[in-house]
């Protein structure tokens, strides 16, 4: 474990392109995409817990999911459940976990970690954290990279410059700038100098860093968070949060901080050696391969491949469509290829359209 | 009406291209595929009972469909319900039915009609009937032809030479030939000369006639079948069955009487104008565009068309497939596309090679 180390997990996003396993009311970090009994969130705390201990755990997350995460992580410390009154997106998820943690444990790092992402390799993660917090000791904000193995464009990118030299940190590297989702020919661009990692959304700072840049970048995010963190402890925290919430901006730490700050010199990078996936689509389930939602006992492909889920255990045959994706739960079907993953997000919103929220 | 003619609707086939609707113990007739109310069978009774009364329909089914035959008919005389022990196909159990019909009704025309197909014109249907049974009554074994609309491989074609003159029957031709399900380039040239029709195994004949081509060219399927039916109405009934039907051959009409006949000169066709669809697969039902089996509120094609269909309300999502056809049931669910509508045989014969009888 590393001393007064905190993990922040933000528990939040649909996964709409995961629909219908993935709904409004039951987001993809509560389900068991990979078939190992544990979920998406199960599987992060228990990626956590080893490096920072259950009780410096802390998960933040809407009203709708707060009971659903207790109940998913028992050993979670009722006062480690932040729940936020609406979306604000990651700055000012992560803002309150660092002032509410800052204010109970002066001198605290944090890191932030999604809760729907997946990683094998516990002890390549636990290498790069590890380094991450040596260069937040240093003063640094610090990202974890993910080795590009492919030119994706859906990930957004992180550009490591020089060597930081740091002992206990002997990988870290300068960030010269964080680049958004490209086009293929940039992202082919990318890979090709071996200086862009993926940004998979890991953070690594002092508590007191990351409130220091936001008071200096976003003096009114950092004036209500402290208030909000102030009266966590308190009678008071209702009606701060019902105050100062609504008004915060939607923004993401990305753009809030690691941009920025990165321009300025601030932001380093570990380049992590470790497999990650973010299970963005069902072609990225397709592809993990360790999905075993559905007995394969079950499933009958003739002249057809391709990922074929049931929540319901109901027989499914599939002939003469090669990359298919059949996805059949209690209320809802989709039936599409893996070509058109990334659309699956049309279903729900199609479906809402029709004034079918039940389906969302 | 027409005086002494009787309809004999053999009630048999599974219909696998239909799977998962049509299941052993769900067959195809006995399903509502049309989304009009009523099933195949009911729809087959409600075009026929006009033509020949109630009393003289009679339906050749088995064992497994009797209870569900006589439920869906509450109008079928009980003694007009022959249950065959056994498939034996179509000669076994039309030369069963003649054989009963004669005893009880010498001089009878019956005429025999699939329990499956799909008409609408019931005016060019009654009208092609009554030129049918004239011929009959002149002694021969007719046909009714349908049009041929398009090359299609997925029907034998009847060959018509001459007219015959008859004057109850003005359309009455003689038949040359019957042929087997030709390869394209043959249906084709059959459809361009004019000449051919497409056989819907609708025969009329006196069963007297039926039963003296009977014994000349099968004398022991003759002498099994009348004694049966010598036995139908008293005790001895199951014991003919049991002693007699095993033996009989498996064999169609067409290849047992209707070819032989034929080239001797005693089959005639009445070329029918009615509109006619076997419904041999999912390709044919989606033609058909009256399918209703599923609301349209709970589908949702994107970028997509094709045939969907939820007997169980279950909201559906295609994306990005053409021509798809998607069949979901309660423990089934079937995907595939039009181009593969004849393979759908292929996914019930998987199933039941894994053990999976419950699925067939």
């Amino acid at each position: 474990m590393i001393e007064n180390f905190h993990a922040v997990i933000p528990a939040g996003g649909a996964g709409t392109r995961l629909w219908p396993l993935s709904r409004a009311a039951r987001p993809k970090f509560l389900l068991d995409l990979t078939g190992s009994g544990r979920t998406l969130l199960q599987q992060t705390w228990d990626r956590l817990e080893p490096l920072v201990g259950a009780s410096n755990i802390h998960i933040v997350t809407g009203p709708g999911h707060a009971a659903a995460v207790a109940q998913q992580l028992p050993d979670l410390a009722p006062a480690n459940l932040l729940v936020e009154p609406s979306p604000r997106d990651s700055m000012a998820a992560i803002g309150l976990a660092a002032a509410v943690i800052e204010r109970a444990n002066p001198g605290a790092v944090i890191g932030s970690f999604a809760a729907d992402h997946v990683i094998h390799d516990d002890e390549g993660f636990r290498s790069s954290v590890t380094q991450a917090v040596a260069a937040a000791v240093a003063g640094k904000v610090c990202t974890i990279g993910i080795t590009a193995t492919r030119p994706s464009t859906s990930f957004g990118y992180i550009e490591a410059g020089d060597q930081l030299d740091l002992d206990a940190a002997p990988d870290a590297r300068e960030v010269t700038r964080f680049v958004e989702k490209p086009d293929e020919d940039t992202a082919r661009g990318y890979v090709e100098t071996g200086h862009f990692w993926w940004n998979a959304g890991m953070f690594v700072m002092s508590a007191e860093v990351l409130l220091g840049h936001l008071a200096d970048l976003h003096a009114d995010m950092y004036v209500r968070l402290t208030a909000i963190a102030h009266a966590w402890t308190t009678d008071e925290r209702k009606s701060l949060l019902d105050a100062q919430w609504p008004g915060l901006p939607k923004i993401a730490i990305d753009h809030a901080i690691a941009e920025p700050v990165a321009a300025v010199g601030g932001v380093a990078v570990v380049p992590g050696s470790f497999d990650w996936d973010d299970l963005g689509d069902f072609a990225a389930l397709d592809a993990l391969g360790d999905n075993a939602a559905t007995p394969k006992d079950n499933v009958q492909l003739i002249d057809a491949d391709g990922l074929v889920i049931s929540t319901e255990g109901r027989a499914i045959s599939v002939i003469g469509i090669p990359d298919v994706i059949v996805v059949d739960t209690g209320d809802a079907l989709l039936v599409t290829t893996k070509e058109h993953a990334q659309r699956v997000k049309e279903a729900p919103a199609a479906w809402r359209a029709r004034g079918r929220d039940d389906l969302t």
